[in-house]
């Protein structure tokens, strides 16, 4: 009697800048599952700050998800070319998708934003010092800039109202940073 | 001359919790191009805190995720059934990888953990009262239970040793929840 073929990993599907890949995992009984998860080359969270007479506001993004069928409230952010500079990358995405560059970007560290279904890993920053130096934005993006207080979204980061993990992150991460300097 | 077949939206890969869609999405210029996203159940995300004579204590997990290849500290969670009940999936999964049983649920809003790739909604439970009352761990996860300090995870969830990014939410969550409770 012959077995069956032990399965192998394979890539079931490419798109555009990851890919899913499925393995095959032994079980303490012996028996064989496989599971699946998105191989990703990592983004950039940008939250970009500006002082107003009213305090620090930040662009935030009206932006269609078509996992969501739904249009949500996010900071700016966006995949990196597989072998692109990450700082690079950060510029890029903030002059494509709010139109300006940062004088300065200071890290807030990283995020896994689902280490159960993919590699993905996030790099956030802080990107102060803006000013006006556009990009033709991702032909197949729908965004709206909207700038918020700060103070405000740290409120809406806590009581639920700002959903997207990423941001609610990084609102809450910038927000430290910015209070922790002007302590001092 | 025939055209091409218009592609049509399509499972390409079935896992046991989720399944991965591809469809096609029109470009302003008429070129047509497809995208892939997971379709998800949903999943809960469980702060699960008692009283120690140094301060409230977490329960945070040790576990290992294939996607990244690394055992990473994390809050209890797990997938929801697809007819599942939200809050009887969060006792479930408490009671799986901690142990324990919690006397009062209290909803900390939800979060989408990845809107770029996926529909997946977590909500958020801070789980008090918590009682031994163990059920089979899940056999494909490898999982220590880590209590911990409240105040040392906020600490990380600002700095960055915090990485899991629903955890950072859920941590900083329920430490402000309590604190208005405290504040009252």
């Amino acid at each position: 009697m012959t077995q069956p073929p032990e399965p192998t990993p394979r890539i079931v599907w490419h798109g555009r800048s990851w890919r899913l890949r499925v393995e095959p995992y032994l079980l303490p009984d012996g028996c064989i599952l496989e599971r699946g998860f998105i191989e990703h080359p990592g983004s950039v969270v940008l939250v970009p700050v500006r002082d107003t007479p009213a305090g620090p506001e930040t662009l935030m993004l009206r932006q269609y998800r078509a996992a969501l069928r739904e249009t949500i409230l996010e900071l700016p952010a966006g995949t990196r070319g597989w072998d692109e500079d990450w700082r690079q990358c950060a510029q890029r995405e903030l002059q494509e998708e709010t139109g300006c560059r940062a004088d300065t970007l200071i890290p807030l560290g990283e995020i896994w934003p689902a280490p159960g279904v993919s590699n993905e890993k996030m790099q956030l920053y802080l990107a102060l010092g803006l000013h006006d130096d556009p990009l033709p934005p991702d032909a197949d993006e729908e965004i709206v800039v909207q700038p918020m207080l700060l103070a405000e979204l740290v409120q809406m980061a806590q009581d639920g109202r700002l959903q997207d993990a990423k941001s609610v992150v990084g609102i809450w991460r910038a927000a430290a940073h910015l209070q922790s300097v002007f302590a001092k």
